[in-house]
């Protein structure tokens, strides 16, 4: 097919765009995908959708194969930091995991992870534990600095905050076992009082593993996640939370395929805290 | 591009299935996509994915747009029986819920019914209400007529079963809300011992109701669901569910889109009981 029929095929089809998610299942890729399908149908397109399972050899097949169709462009959310890059011919968006070194789309993690630390911190709550998500991702290293950062810049000698941070996945399981390590020092006379995690699903594996080990959220631990996906508001107790704006960063990043900008910046969106009944003023221990 | 030019560029693509489900964001339907990806990729593939939201004339749009790409089948979970079926010219397959008159591979529902009306009964439930998926729908159709009808089967005049049916949509909130009508009516004194749904996320929603109205699961209601979702050995308590098979589905709807059968018919693949925490055996009222 000539570059021109090719060309002419594919107007006569409207936009169609490209995206890549590592796992599907993850409920807030998942929410992404529809924001970025819904946000692309409102221009009369398509999105032809690839699952990378975290792979990074799979995900540049994937980028490949893509370049093979008469797509658009193609919107990444990347593996990992070991992501291949390919140098496109199309536009390429990075959105909410930055895709080799393409103009990243998302929310301002670090803004994001410091409204977390202020909301813990004006309920009182002096001895926190942060479950960060895997070190190799600029997404969980950047929420993990601000939440450090913020602690610091609140912690005073005469009000200081205890902070141990942990490294998980950023999955259900993950935050199930990270926090059967961090609860079970509740016995042991360590007086924690809240555990804020770098995900709404690691959140969840907290309070599944709170109800299990008899520790009440929020009268024993204040309990906080970050993304706000669907969930959020359907465990027990609902669950605070830092929502990303997902259609917004949907928004965004379908703009910049469609107007395909000459070399775009990043573009950061901030998220709102969302409070719900997993935080409570902090527990006195004494 | 003539036929042979598309064929040849297709082949040299490898299998490439275009997969139209009605809501992403739907757990299940994410687990199903997430299989369906797997499978075609284990085959050196790859899958197009769009979501319906649940339209009949987007679905419509999209199943006529794909034909437009060099696709090697299409695989569609309708979004209602009200699907406006398109006469194609590639192979199609339903899968979970019949798209037009397209052969169906699908969790045998009414044996899956069935299998959780026998648990319940086990556990001495003789006092049960169900809360089915839309009346639009042969898959929420076939689940309820396989409940009432083992129901009728197990009930006798010396041991009657009392089954009351309602009707909601799948998700989570109509759960809750069908949920609470029901559990009200233990203040009045109706003596209901479990609830049974046609999917997990409406039992999500029951569990989530149960709490708010400071109802004990299973201690005064055993709940069950049906698929088995990820998120239901994760809820509290851990939900029992007909888990659906899957990978199964999956793998045998690949199979017929691949293997170009001539006039496959449908298959129905069974699923198998889980029994976690929220069935136990019936509370005694009086």
């Amino acid at each position: 097919m000539t570059d021109l029929a090719a060309e002419a095929q594919q107007s006569a089809r409207g936009v169609v765009i490209g995206l890549i998610v590592p796992d599907i299942t993850n409920p807030f890729f998942a929410q992404l995908a529809k924001s970025i399908e819904m946000e692309v149908a409102s221009r009369g397109g398509m999105v032809m959708l690839a699952n990378s399972h975290d792979d990074p050899g799979i995900e540049l097949k994937q980028v490949r194969a893509m370049h093979e169709w008469p797509v658009t462009g193609i919107i990444v959310v990347a593996g990992s930091d070991a992501s291949r890059s390919y140098s496109a011919e199309l536009p390429i968006i990075s959105l909410d995991r930055r895709y080799g070194t393409y103009p990243l789309v998302a929310t301002d993690q670090r803004d994001g992870a410091r409204k977390v630390v202020d909301h813990l911190h004006g309920l009182g709550h002096r001895i926190i534990a942060y479950i960060a998500g895997p070190e190799n991702l600029e997404v969980a290293r950047e929420r993990r600095d601000g939440f450090i950062e913020r602690v610091n810049e609140l912690s005073t000698p005469d009000d200081e905050i205890d902070l141990t941070v942990h490294t998980g996945e950023f999955d259900f399981a993950s935050g199930e076992a990270v926090a059967r390590n961090i609860l079970l020092q509740l016995r042991r006379g360590f007086r924690i009082t809240a555990i804020a995690t770098a995900s709404d699903q690691q959140a969840i594996g907290v309070l599944r593993c709170a109800r299990d080990l008899g520790v009440h959220v929020p009268q024993d631990v204040s309990v906080i996640g970050f993304d706000d996906i669907t969930l959020a508001s359907l465990v027990v107790p609902r669950l605070t939370t830092l929502r990303q704006p997902i259609e917004d960063i949907a928004s965004v990043a379908v703009d910049r395929i469609v107007a395909k900008m000459e070399a775009p910046s990043d573009h950061a969106v901030r998220g709102s805290l969302i409070v719900r009944e997993s935080t409570a003023p902090a527990s006195r221990w004494d």
